[in-house]
């Protein structure tokens, strides 16, 4: 249905790294003894740990579990959780875990006009900063 | 002669974890298309980047490049440069690069008697921070 895709983590790893981000993508995957998050992403201003996920299909389900993990260690390391999402044919998209959807079993949800309708495009999410810069 | 053991890693891994930092292990090893440090670790407050080099011999010799690589992945990410050592039946010390040896061929280099004599102990390394605290 969709898997957390090393392609896809490395694709977003480039583009970051071409963004003026330093980048480093995490061994194993899935449960972990500690929250381990696909990316962690900085330029040294802005810090994000990022869990990637994409799919074919038109819905995106991201365990319960998985988001609370991302957001401790978020919160230990100081970075932003992001969940970046990625349907077949349309940009990635970034979206904090409140922007989420909820299931009634307690997991995340985003679908594919969700995702468009409320998720930052990578030039926003990469970009900040030098908006910041120019403020 | 020494090798990056991914059981060495992991095991400074669990220490920070212990001591209250977040800590990620990257994927892959070796010569990668990016800069890629063995971990990167932060409490929010101390952020490193970490090259792990252990050995059973008294000597440990890092190829200029991996250490350029090193500093360039921790100004762009934002955190301090560390090469952590670990010598056999010998505790952790971790140097900055301007505190290891330096070869004739622009390589860097620390025995067990230089690192012992010149690295930072974990203690040192992961308190910091609370000593800040409580200063």
């Amino acid at each position: 249905m969709y898997n957390k895709g090393a392609k896809h983590e490395r694709e977003l790893l480039e583009m970051f790294w071409k963004e003026g981000f330093a980048v480093v993508r995490s061994a194993g995957s899935g449960k972990t003894r500690h929250p381990n998050p696909d990316l962690v992403v900085s330029n040294g201003k802005r810090f994000y740990a990022i869990e990637c996920k994409s799919s074919k299909m038109e819905v995106i389900v991201i365990p319960g579990w998985q988001v609370e993990e991302l957001e401790k260690f978020s919160r230990i390391f100081g970075a932003e959780a992001v969940l970046a999402i990625r349907f077949n044919h349309s940009q990635w998209r970034f979206l904090r875990p409140e922007q989420m959807e909820r299931t009634g079993g307690g997991n995340f949800k985003t679908t594919r006009t969700h995702s468009e309708a409320n998720g930052a495009l990578f030039e926003e999410t990469a970009g900040k900063w030098k908006q910041e810069r120019l403020a």
